[in-house]
């Protein structure tokens, strides 16, 4: 389109002008082209200096953008290059998912890998490789072994993303307190100074780009500054000491993802991210399993019990007993029970290093309430609060994961509860620094707890995350993660609750990444225990969610007692799955409303989620993903005619129709309302 | 969504706000809700003067706004009213269209009628009409027969419509020279200040709005002019002397339309404008029949022939001859001759008054060929060019029609080539009046050119035409017209070629009035005879127009020798129909990229046609609509990989699939390009 009031072709020169410059004008270009010819990337040296592009469809994605490590001690590797060598490679197989949003997924990309020598002294040897997508590319930087470069320490990556134009973006400031629970803002890019990845932006001529990292391991996460003139540029979360990166050759960086789509629906539908990690390393996964829990959480956000000891404890035996009743009634394969160990009574906001993580209070009998799980079906799953006390728990880590293995506990919720940068780590002084949740000393603390707990059996779910940058397909004991304002903000008045349209911008953003432990499910909207806060949803929308907001272990968060007040919404959050065969997007406008269908992996039902903002919406949805010929059974969970997150939340209606692949369904939202519907073959 | 860096919890107690004010709040509100409870109309009066709202699914979407007529003489119909009474009914049935876009159409509105008595001396009666329906609403006004109130002049129409916000809209100026044949702009509301209409607008929570009026007879037509504070008041054309209206009671106003979408592709589907026309009043019509057509008209444009009589005029019995065998071979129901007639010699921009419509210049033979064409198995289709000679052309008009129905000529073209407001109208008084296109002389001219040509059995496609307001319900013999910038632009070096954005925002703008004869399909993009001039398109783009781009006389508007040194494309151009079973809209960005399909009235084939402006894209199509188990063959013709409106505009594939209705074809669409696919069932 054009957006202006001047004539076409006026408009329209400006843009030839701006056209893609051919591989050929440049005697230094060295290109690769994704299999589908959408996405070309061009690298080229200017005075030494790499610098790369990204085309779309023949005209500009990103604009020639600066390539470089600077380092700490010695040469960089930024300038005084030449090319050695540069080779192609295509690679295309589709690889089986242990879970997730869909069972297989292509893996197909032309490769250009350039190798860089300077003329230093010592010289630099540095390879850049490009990933060609139909999705998008992919680059990261490899130091290979050289001689004069063992340790090093990199204080700047230069790697720079100079956009088209001020494309309009969706953004969270980086370096704040709260880690990344914050309400997402929604400005031309050049009005931050700082954003976190994912960074989903929209042209004016209608493409949506995101920007982000793959398999972020041993280095720190990026973020990325605003330079006020549509380029951004890579900023690393530093150590403490200002250092950004501590590494040694041989290394790889993690990948620099860029993916765009004609529309937003498309960011949702990219495997890149997933496509740029390494394939799975665990060799049984008969022990990871997707599934739905409840827990003994949503009552101490309520205020209604604690998770200290004391008067209205919550974790304990007898209630826990409860849960696992109910859970065990209603098919949940995991109960969630935090407050159950030692250490709270002490706070834990930022001060956790006195928790222990095998010592369960008096009043809750771990290994009885383990085993009588087991026997009713379900499992508890287990908590490891750190209150920000790394050390403490680095030092407990295997104990812990060894002990739930024995209990048969093969799931486990972490959290990191602590401002940041305030994670205490000892130096080799001797004293305490205070580090980001997303330094790489952080990363590297991650990291090393999803694998101890692989080796143990045991599922991770990360509360106050390092991000997800795809680890999960290497590490699918990584099931999910917090890392965004999830549904216990709606219970904190002080905060501020979620209003309607978070959860049609968080799967634009966030979620570009993986995975969302949002906590869905409350049916209680109302809150009488917090009689100033309430959900800013329909019932509708909130069983919409298990459907937009994915999480393979799903949580109903809501209590026991308020699922049995409402049967009718609870019928569906006990039959969704938690794992699916395939995943499609129908209606996506960022922060206006979502439609997605999925196939359950293990059944030939599909479900359809739609969410709205705070406008009630029309959407017409084809039901092209149902098998043609066949019969289906629509159990529908939508919002009546008056229905409205304000005035009405409970408005809601739950009916059946017989519909095939070849109807389209009117989709109607009520304001801050959803619609859920569950596709069973009619037989 | 919510456009801001402030906190959602502030945003949104905005939007509370300015939320639905309940019928209940105002004792004297009459209210209608469409019968899927997506639109309500709310009637008031305020101190005596009409007003109505419309809320979409909760929320506003056209606030408080005005109503009324402003008379010249006696009390008008503004103010000082009293509701003498108010009633509500249901309508709903599903009517059967003679050709178009889809075969048959529901109609289903719920209906308000408020009656109003004013205190004013004589007093006045007036009907207010509201229909709601779930893609919009209708208003119009009905003034019944009365004391003291016979024929009258309307000197304004209050009717306001205001907006929520200062929507983006797409939008071209009223009162220019040169009829509606602009680009459109692209600006807030508050930026321009006369519209005409369709005037669409997008919200920044994702509705699309489209403001029009339906059943445009015996009134002149509505123009939007922008207060600046975001409300458009309509501004109807007026006669030379001022007066907008000169009419009698009783009479009904056209229908003012609101349609409203969430997504524009809702837009194109609407079919709110016909719903709001009176039903088909010609009895047989085994005569009108919808087709392609070639011409001698491109050769004119190019120059190397002209409509006048001389050394290269181009409508000689042996060029017409030749057009006729070409037609006859290939299949197509019409050849257009333009230039056949005595008086292109004197000039005929807004010069007309010495053509004669029934006069053959003497190197074409009229009778003859017309007699040739029909035992080839074709047509000729005649020409009437006014050059804005309307009276003269009202004094042939009979005589003109009767001699083609006697020739076996079922279709006209009109045209009406002058400059406004210049259309010489002789007053009472003996003088000429220049008047607009688009005032009540005109409507009134246009409409009975249709209903005399509708006695002879003849079609009609009127070029600079009165805007589509869906009158061929009604008249089904009115097919097609122009009132847009058509292909011919793309010959004309000195107005500048249509950009390639121009038919994605044709579709979603002029064309949610009805049909349009674009006259596409040039496979010699270059133009060797104009060589500064080109068509910015690809190959398969200019296919693609013949499912975007709807007429039901649709033009192979190129040479015959052109489409026989190109095949390939010609094949598609060959198969296309003109008449449709049903339509939908795919991928609808506007001004970015537009994907239909539409089935073939007479056979099980299907159409897809994609376009994008001057952005490659790659948009995922799922093949839905395809009859579920049944295997198609589709025969696509598609953009090169090196294909680029600009580089490469012949870059042009054609190949063969199979798939079926659980299939997604990836569309990738070069810059400037298209896609035209046909799906045949294979067996």
């Amino acid at each position: 389109m054009r957006f202006s009031t001047s004539s076409g072709a006026l408009a329209l020169g400006a843009l030839l002008l701006a056209g893609p410059a051919l591989a050929q004008d440049s005697p230094a270009a060295h290109t690769v082209t994704s299999p589908g010819d959408i996405h070309t990337v061009t690298f080229t040296l200017r005075d030494g200096a790499p610098f790369y592009r990204v085309d779309r469809l023949g005209a500009p994605l990103i604009l020639d953008s600066r390539l470089g490590l600077v380092l700490k001690d010695g040469p960089s590797m930024d300038a005084d290059f030449t090319v050695a060598d540069s080779s192609t490679r295509s690679f295309d197989e589709t690889w089986t998912t242990v879970w997730g949003e869909s069972d297989s997924i292509r893996n197909n990309y032309n490769e250009l890998r350039v190798q860089l020598r300077s003329d230093t002294q010592p010289p630099r040897t540095l390879d850049i490789v490009f990933r060609a997508f139909d999705d998008g590319v992919g680059l990261r930087y490899e130091v290979p072994e050289q001689e004069g470069l063992g340790a090093f320490e990199i204080m700047d990556e230069l790697t720079e993303f100079a956009m088209t134009g001020d494309h309009m973006a969706w953004w969270i400031g980086a370096y704040q307190d709260n880690r990344y629970e914050y309400l997402t803002n929604h400005t031309p890019v050049s009005e931050f100074e700082t954003a976190i990845t994912p960074l989903t932006m929209e042209t004016d001529d209608g493409v949506a780009i995101a920007i982000h990292e793959a398999a972020l391991l041993n280095y720190s996460s990026m973020t990325l500054r605003s330079t006020g003139n549509a380029t951004l540029e890579a900023d690393l979360i530093p150590w403490s000491d200002g250092v950004r990166v501590k590494t040694a050759a041989p290394m790889v960086t993690p990948w620099r993802t860029i993916q765009a789509s004609d529309g937003p629906g498309g960011l949702i539908e990219s495997d890149l991210v997933l496509n740029l990690n390494e394939p799975n390393k665990i060799e049984d996964t008969s022990w990871i399993e997707p599934g739905k829990y409840v827990g003994i959480w949503w009552e101490m956000h309520l205020g209604t019990s604690s998770w200290s000891i004391g008067e209205t404890h919550g974790a304990t035996t007898e209630n826990t007993k409860r849960y696992i009743d109910f859970a065990a009634e209603h098919g949940f394969s995991g109960v969630l029970v935090e407050g159950w160990n030692k250490g709270w009574e002490q706070g834990w906001v930022g001060t956790g290093d006195h928790f222990s993580f095998t010592d369960p209070y008096p009043d809750f009998d771990l290994e009885y309430l383990a085993k009588y799980a087991v026997e009713k079906g379900t499992r508890l799953i287990g908590h490891h609060e750190t209150g920000g006390g790394i050390e403490n728990y680095e030092r407990q880590m295997a104990d812990a994961y060894a002990l739930y293995n024995d209990l048969g506990v093969r799931a486990v919720k972490t959290g990191y509860v602590a401002f940041g940068p305030n994670l205490q780590r000892t130096g080799a002084d001797g004293q305490k620094h205070g580090e980001w949740h997303h330094g790489q000393w952080m990363v590297e603390h991650y990291q090393r707890s999803v694998e101890e707990a692989a080796k143990h059996q045991v599922m991770v779910n990360i509360h106050e995350p390092i991000k997800d940058t795809g680890i999960r397909r290497t590490w699918p004991n990584l099931m999910t993660r917090e890392g965004a304002r999830g549904q216990e903000y709606n219970a904190w008045n002080e905060e501020g609750s979620n209003p309607p349209d978070h959860t049609v911008i968080v799967p634009f953003t966030r979620m570009l990444g993986g995975p969302f432990d949002y906590t869905p499910g409350i049916v209680e909207l109302l809150l009488p225990a917090r009689p100033n806060n309430r959900i800013q949803a329909t019932l509708a929308r909130e069983l919409a969610h298990y459907v937009t907001i994915y999480s393979p272990l799903q949580m109903a968060a809501d209590l026991p007692e308020n699922y049995e007040a409402h049967p009718e919404p609870f019928a569906f959050i006990k039959a969704v799955p938690a794992d699916w065969a395939e995943t499609r997007v129908l209606h996506a406008e960022i922060g206006d409303y979502l439609t997605m269908v999925r196939k359950d992996r293990d059944s030939e039902d599909w479900y359809l989620g739609s969410t709205t903002d705070e406008h009630g919406r029309l959407l017409k949805a084809p039901l092209a993903f149902l098998t043609p010929g066949v019969t289906y059974t629509a159990q529908i969970y939508r919002d009546s005619a008056d229905a409205d997150w304000e005035s009405n939340p409970y408005g809601f209606i739950v009916e059946e129709k017989t519909v095939t692949s070849a109807d389209v369904l009117d989709l109607r939202l009520a304001p801050g309302g959803g619609q859920a519907i569950r596709f069973t073959p009619a037989e």
